[in-house]
Order: C-alpha cells, then structure tokens, then sequence
C-alpha cells in the first residue's frame, strides 16, 4: 500500500526545487518550514489513508451513467466532501476567496501525493482549480461574487470543456456556438467531448467552462470565448435555481482513470428549460476565450506533470516491497538460506534504480517548474520576468517527461512483478493504465514538444536557455569540486550530456532563426527528452550537493550519470540530424 | 482493421532471413516459392478474415468460467476448430504424425499473422505446438500413437503446466508431486498456475503436460520428470474414456488477452475417480523432465517473440491509418485545403516511422532466428552445428527485442490516436494491454538477458558472437560500397553501432573469463537492447540492399541508422560502466 514519501518530497521542494531559500528571504510572507512541513504531513496522511484505499474499486466499479445522472465509484462522492472540508481546494487560490494563498509548489506536491492514491481521483479537484484560476484572473465582480468562494471552497466543482470530436489540439475549428441575449448572458449549443467530471453526484452543481464561437466572431482561435455555463442556475440570493440547459450524454470507456467520468456533453438541445440554449455568462471580453484559458493551461499541464510522477512514485514503492519479499533463484554473491530476494538479482535491482531515479527527476523538474511560477509572483520587476520565462520554459518539460516517464516507470513496475504483474489484483496493471492518458491530455507531448521548440526555446532570442544551461553547468563544477570518489564519472558525464544538449539548442535556434521549422519541429520530441534527462542528472546532482552526508543520493546521482546519461549523446543525433532522415523518409509512409 | 503484410514478410523471409537461398540450394525438398507465397497468403487470409474480426468482441467478453467449465468468448471455439480444419496445427509437425514437415520459418511468419489478429486467440494453439514438439522428440511410441496424432490434428488442445505459486522463473523449488503406480502409470497431486488454455470449450479432451517432482527425486531442477496427464483418459479404442482427476479451479483477471484462459488447475484432489489423483504417463524418462521443456522453450520463446512482431504490426497499421485521416492543424508546407491530416506533422512522422522500423526490425531478428533452427534441422555436421548456436544465439534476443518493443510500439500508437487512444473502442489500447505480457511470460526478458549473457554469449568461447559480428560488419561495409546517396549516414552510423557492440562484448566476455559474473549480469540488459538494435539496422540494410530498386528501404534503413542506432554509444556505455555504479547503488534500495 502507497506510502507518502513527505521526507523526500519536503527535501526536494526545499533543497532542489530552492523552497529553503525562499522561506528564509521572505518571499512567502510568514509561511514557515514546520507549516510547510505539517501541510505536506497531512495532505499525504489524507492520500495514503483516505484516498489510496478507495482506488481500486474505484478502478473496478468505475464511474457509471444511470437514468441520465452519472456514479461515482462507491465512497468517491463522500472521500470528495472530506477532501474538500480538509481546504484542499483552497490551498493557492486567494484569500478574499476564501484560498490559503499559499505556493503552489505545496500545492503540487499535495497533488502528487493524492495522485498517488487515486489518480482518478484527484483528476477530478484539478479541474476545480483550474476553472477557479481563469475565473479569478477574467472573471467580472459579480460573477466571482455568485461562483468564486464556492469553487474555492469545493462546495461545487468544475469542469472544462474545450474538446470537440474535430477539434482536439487545434482549438480554432471549434463549432459550438453562443448567441448573446438582451439580458448580458448567451445561450449556448454544441457539443463538447472528453469532458472529465463533466458531470457526477459529489456536489450540488458543477460549474462548466465552456469555449464557444459567438456568430460575428472572427475565424480561428481569435473567435473563441469563454463561457460559465452552471449546471444549475443561481439565485441572487444563492440558492439554486433552474437546471440549465445542458446534460451528460454518454461516458466513455476507457483503457484507466476508470473512476474519473469522461463525458460527452451537450449544450442548448432542449431538454431542459422552456427555451433550448444554456444559459451562460462570458468571462472576460469576447473572444478572448483562449488567452484566459492559456491562463490556467501551464498550471494545468504542470499538474499533469504531477500525476506522471504521482504513478511513477506508486509504481516504485509497490515494484520495490514486491522485489524485497518475493524469492527466486540464486543472486550472485548471495549467501542467505535458500532461494534469494529478486531485488538480489542485478537485473531487477537495474530496474528498480532506473525507476526510482526518473521518478526523482521528473519531481525535481515538476517542483522547479512550480517554484519558479510561485517566485515569477512573488517578485518584481527582471526578477519576475526571469522567474516567468522559467517556468514557461519548464512547463512542457515537466509536462511531458514526467508522463512519459510516469508511463515507463509503471510499464517496468509491472515487469518487475513477473507474471503478478499481469494480474490485476496486484495493482501494478492499474498504474501503468491510468498513467496512459497523461502523455496525451492537455496537448499530447507532441504539442509539448512543439511548445518548448518553437515558442520557449526563443524566448529572449535563447538568452534564457542559455543561462539555464550555465545554471547546469555550474552544478557538474560543483560535483567535480566535491571531491567525493562516491560520485565516480558524475561530473563528466553530465558535463557531457549538458554540452549535448547545447550543441542540440544551438542547432534548434539556428535551424528557427533560418526560417527551416520543419528541421526543428523533426526534432522536437527527441531534444524534449534530452532536456528532461540532462535536468534529472542535474537535478540529482544538485540534491547530492545539498545534503552532503547522504551517500545514498550521491550513489543514485552516479547511478544516473553512468546509465541513463549515456542516451544523451544518441538523442542529440536525432536532434541534429534526424531532420534530413525524417523528410527522406516521408515516402515510406505513403499509402 | 488489419491487413495481414503478406508481401513484406514473403520479403523477409525470403531476403532478408535467408529462406531463398534455402530453396534454391533445395533444403526444404521439393518447397517452391509458390507455395511458400501460397501458405502465407492463406495464413494471412484468415488472420485478417477470420480472426481479427472476432477480437474485439473476445476482449470484451473474456473467456469466463461457469460451474466448473471455461467458455470462450463468442466463436473462439468455432474459430479454432476452423483453424485446425485448415491443417494449420500441423505446418511443422512430422509427416508421420499427420503434419507436413514445412519449416518452422513458414510457421514463425503465420504465427505473426494469427497473433496480429488476436493474441490471445493465437495463443492457444502455440501452446498445443509446444506440447507436440515435447512428445514428438521424447515420448514412447505407444504415447505418441494415443496421442499425437490428435494433438498434431488440433482435434485435442494441449497445454503446458510448468509454474507454482512460489516456482515461476526458478523451477526447481516445485512442489507438484507424482507418484508411480503398478501398472507404470503415475499420480500426480498438485496446484499449478498461470496455465494459458488450462480448460476451455474448443476441444474435447485437453492434453496437459505437467512437470511433478517423484518422491525419491534429486533435489533442484535434476528431480523433475514431465508427465502426460489427459483430461479425459483414453481408451485402447481411442474413443474417450472417465474424466481424470484434475480441474480448472479459477481464472485469472488479466490485463490484456482477454479471451485467453489462464487457470489455476487443481491436480489429484479426489474431485474425479475412485481414487484421488490424476492419472499421468512419463514423458522421456524419470527426472529428465526439464530437458524435455528445453525442447520446446526455444521455439515457444520465439513464438512469443512473434507476438511481439504481431501486435507491433497491428499497432502500427492503426496508427498509420488514424493518421492519414485525422486532420489537425497545419503541417509545415502543407499546401491543402483545411488542416493537415496529422501524418503531415514531423513528430507525428517521426512516432511512425519508428514504429514500422521497429516492427520490421524485430520481424528480421525473428525470422533470422526460425531460419537457422530450420537450417539446423537441414544441415550436418559443422554447419548444423553453426546454425545450432546461431539459433541459440537469436532465440533470447528474438524474444525479448521483439516483445519490449511490442509494449513500445503499441503504447506509440496510442499516443498516435491522441484521446481517442484512451478509448478502448478504438483498439489501440487493447493491443498495449495484450502485448504487455509478453515480456513477462515464457521468461521474463530479465531472463532472456541473463541467458543470452551466460549461457550463449559464452558458446565456442564467443566465437560464434564474434564471427556473426563479423557477418554485420560486411552489411556495413556493402552499404558504404553501394554508393547510394539515399543511404546517407547509414554505412558509418551502422559500423558504430556494430563497434558499440563489439566492445560491450568483449567486455562481458573478459568479465565472465575473470568469473565477475555480477557485472556481466548488471549489463545484461542493456546488451540485449544494444544487440537488438544494431541487429535492427543490419537486417534493415541487408534488405534495402537485396531490394536494389526499393528507395522507400533505403529510407527507411537510413532513418533508423541516423535515428535509432545513435542509442548504441550509451547502451555501451550501460553494459560497461554501468556494473560498478549499480553495485555502488545497491545501499539505495535498501528498506
């Protein structure tokens, strides 16, 4: 059973990701570590003894639509209103709103660790703070005022819609449309797919976000807008009114997050109400729908990020207890009674240091990709604008290796188990069929991938990587400089994968400056990979450094340089030359 | 929905694997290309007709067990007895048993079709072949005149009863017992797990063959004898006689093949008969057991490796197809009307033509690896003894390449199909649940690793490795005296990679001669990949050079080798450096 690892989460948030230092210039007003600390406690109290026993029969009930209301597994409607009457909800939003204000850094290791329980679960309050983020940023006053604090406060929940059948990562062929009405709302038709939590029994309404195209918009996603549409109309007084306009259609049956509903939903048919049409309210201007979504898609993608490691940290821990108590053959060395543990054998012990070690990256990049939007908040000025390019710049790193990463840790987690892992009861079958769906909602790691080439990589004409990069390099001196043997070719090898990594940005930026995208665009996903794995090496590294008396870190830091670092230099190949081959290629693919 | 690739793997087998030169040099008698072309188009008429279409529905249902009795899902068990009508059980068997004596590469290539359609259909009868094989090479005659003739048919099914709760990988801590009777039969008594098509509805009498330990055996795996234990005894007359003492206690809840029963059979605990104990017949002689499940382990590790290839195949097809028609965005030069269809978008581009070399690569190694059994069965002396150790060699390599990439390339073509992957009515995901135990069964690729290190690595005191070496480099050194400018990079990129491998073996040979077998085994792994991937390009080159006028095989060749191959420096590095730093890090996984 999943264990919450708040020792290791506190130690990177503090120590890697650079809390530590934060907490003691201020930056967090008087957020203290021993606050810090009991709020990583309890949350990971709550995902290992509330929410982590009510998965798998979440896994096994699933949601379920009955006579048009949908299900949530047993118990999920319930572990929601304690989770919500915890003030999870709340932990970043803002005070006025009744939110905590606190980082989102705590937020997101929070997010792990309930991921780690259930990430069908926890999927669900992401999208509550999502909408509850666009909302505070684009929403009027009295909008705020009807809908805010109870969203904060997880009275109700939200969901968003954005996908259609035809318009899945390219939003500006959206058809479902808002007419505007003499009073200031709209109404709104269409019909929206992949809807998770679109619709279900924990709370009394759900307040839907809804993209939509008014008749005189422009073409593209200059045209969208942004919609609140209530499940169910309120009141000036606050009670709920009408049920509006809209309903759950059908769920889909998917390969994991089998709690989670993913529900097709319609808007403005008719089946509710006297005049067809949902009644919504816009947020912010018209057609400004996708900028006051972009608001709340990095924060999105970053806690996507977190359920890759949220499966990548379950999956070690269930692979790791299994290995220790599971005996079989002889290990090399062995001098115990009988058969040994597997975890004796060079082979599974590879496998389950390989996976704690990405698991760690991918932490280590996720929580600096949330440290540096909470201190691009809480700083002004070159500061603030050094802290925003960073985290613009880790966000679909973190996004996109930690779901690669969360799918390849929980694929050896079941390996690992033998013929046990192809059982479901085991439970390691789960990880890697929730983990699945990460690497490809909220942009697939292609559009990450593209994302990071096209639009970060430029950013301050690839100043920012640049110095990103000495940043990196700094830490392999560092190594070097620290004269522990334990380190072995640490300090090399990752000086040798951070230089691949800068012959492969140079070779990107040079490629976009000469107008050819297509070359940077054929080496995209490969240069993504070589950032995520540079930066868990460094990362490592920086951990290692930090608390000097921890041979353990310092091994695995090694462990990583000497392995997995070694792809670096294949990966930057397939940067730089993979273009040439790629575009020759394209006949091969012909009908 | 899949097309069986009849013209691709009549390529391979024939050009690439080396089946035309067989026939040409007569090995095969009087087996003409017709007729192999003609078998394989057959094969591949009914994988693609007869079984894909009953898949998904099989998935669904599962196989399901009711008062006591197994039923396949809808038309599993009509299929088969179709399947077995066509002769199909019988392509490689004696001609004296009802078989027809055709290569086992013919049988490799038909697998890999059968499986593409449905793995956990195609899973059955390779089991039934396993056993057939067993008693053909080691049972009495009086056994194999009861017997074989109606396995060989397919009228009865087989299956194969090797693993116990606490025995998978190492069997020689079995508890299954038999005990001789007077009239030289045996008792056997016992639990066995994991038994794939233990019980089901497609037969009327099942034949398993069990491994038991005799009460006066040696201990360890020199004190296990393999036993004949039918379903139904038989009668002098041949006609079915009492039900024998043995039953399908429950069934699995897997991951994927659905369809496939995997039982926990009870043996001798008195449900049947007067006397407790199910009646069995030695195969080969007392405690000689597991020497006849090396006979057949060979070829049902290959046949495994065909799953991998199979559902790589399919995987690939989908994904290809889903991209030609779904449109999104706008490529780089795209030039149509509206938005591209996604195989337009280099990342895209670049997923699927890793996943078609992969499968191509991997269908090589396998074919290569049937070729020299084949060529083993057809030759004396030296050269038998040559493609004896070549075969050897392939068969770890086979199973495990061929199966990790199988997982890799199914969960690519999720990612392909963006959301709609997630959806299992898309297929997608059912053929990542499917492949996904490949790895795990008929030895875990761990295994395979440690087998291709210990045991074949080591054969003719790695001269056998090194000389095959040799055979890749004079593939490198043609493609670089072809002059073809499509080629690209590929002769030098290829002879690195062959140099990366070289090198790693000559290190785990040098490790293994100083008896520091613990670091052979810590990179056993990673040199199984690394063997797998230079044999990938090599095998891919050896084609784009037999095909001289087939550009789209240059292209091909030269994307894996300026893509793919560049892996090779770090998995070097893996196999070598890698010993040291996983010893070091040992103390990490410690509780």
């Amino acid at each position: 059973m999943y264990k919450a690892p708040v020792e290791e989460i506190a130690f990177t948030l503090k120590q890697v990701a650079g809390m530590a230092q934060a907490l003691e210039e201020g930056r967090f007003g008087d957020l203290s570590e021993d606050l810090t600390d009991a709020i990583l406690e309890e949350a990971g109290r709550f995902a290992a003894n509330e929410i982590a026993p009510l998965a798998a029969n979440g896994d096994r009930q699933g949601a379920k639509l009955v006579d048009g209301k949908v299900q949530l597994p047993d118990g999920w409607a319930d572990l929601y209103r304690r989770w919500a009457e915890g003030g999870w909800n709340g932990l970043v939003a803002e005070e006025r709103y009744g939110g905590q204000g606190l980082p989102h850094l705590l937020n997101v290791a929070a997010l792990e660790m309930w991921n780690s329980g259930s990430m069908g679960f926890a999927l669900g309050p992401v999208l509550t703070m999502g909408a509850s983020e666009a909302l505070t940023a684009h929403g009027s006053e009295a909008l705020k005022e009807k809908f805010l604090h109870r969203m904060v406060s997880g009275e109700w929940m939200a969901s968003m819609n954005l996908t259609e059948p035809h318009a899945g990562s390219d939003l500006g062929v959206m058809k479902t449309r808002a007419e505007r009405q003499n009073d200031s709302t709209y109404r709104i038709f269409g019909q929206k797919i992949y809807i998770t939590w679109g619709e279900h029994d924990a709370t009394d309404n759900i307040i839907h976000l809804v993209l939509a195209r008014l008749p005189d918009a422009p073409a593209g996603t200059r045209g969208i807008s942004l919609f609140l549409v209530p499940k169910f109309l309120v009141n000036d007084d606050g009670s709920l009114g009408a049920r509006n306009d809209l309903f759950c259609h059908s769920l889909e049956h998917k390969l994991g997050i089998h709690g989670s509903p993913t529900c097709t939903m319609i808007f403005g048919d008719g089946r509710f109400g006297d005049d067809p049409g949902a009644i919504g309210y816009v947020i912010g201007e018209e057609n400004k729908g996708l900028a006051c979504m972009f608001t709340m898609m990095n924060n999105a993608r970053l806690a996507v990020g977190m359920q890759g490691v949220a499966i990548a940290e379950a999956a070690t821990q269930l692979a790791t207890a299994y290995a220790r108590e599971r005996t079989q053959g002889k290990a090399p060395g062995w001098t115990g009674a009988g058969m040994s543990p597997i975890i004796e054998h060079p082979d599974v012990a590879r496998t389950l240091l390989t996976m704690k070690a990405l698991t760690q990256g991918a932490r280590a990049i996720c929580y600096s990709c949330a440290h540096a939007i909470d201190m691009s908040h809480h700083s002004e000025g070159d500061e603030a604008r050094h802290w925003q390019a960073r985290a613009a710049f880790l966000t679909p790193i973190a996004k996109s290796f930690a779901t690669d990463i969360g799918v390849d840790v929980a694929s050896m987690g079941i390996q690992v188990h033998g013929g046990m892992g192809f059982i479901e009861e085991t439970g390691a079958a789960r990880l890697l069929r929730d983990a699945r769906i990460a690497p490809i909602y909220e942009g697939t790691n292609g559009i990450q991938a593209i994302d990071l080439v096209v639009r970060k990589l430029p950013l301050a004409e690839g100043a920012h990587v640049r110095g990103f990069l000495s940043e990196l390099k700094a830490l392999a001196v560092a190594v070097d400089a620290s004269n522990r043997p334990g380190f072995g070719e640490t300090a090399t090898r990752l000086l040798a994968a951070i230089r691949d990594l800068e012959d492969a940005t140079e070779y990107l930026l040079a490629r976009l400056g000469e107008g050819a995208q297509v070359d940077a665009l054929a080496g995209a996903t490969p240069y993504q990979r070589l950032f995520g794995l540079t930066l868990t090496g460094a990362y490592l590294a920086k951990g290692a450094l930090a608390q000097g008396e921890d041979d353990k870190r310092v091994a695995l830091c090694r462990f990583v340089a000497e392995n997995l670092l070694a792809e670096s230099s294949g990966l930057k190949q397939a940067v730089v030359g993979g273009g040439a081959s790629l575009a020759a290629a394209r006949t091969v693919l012909e009908a």
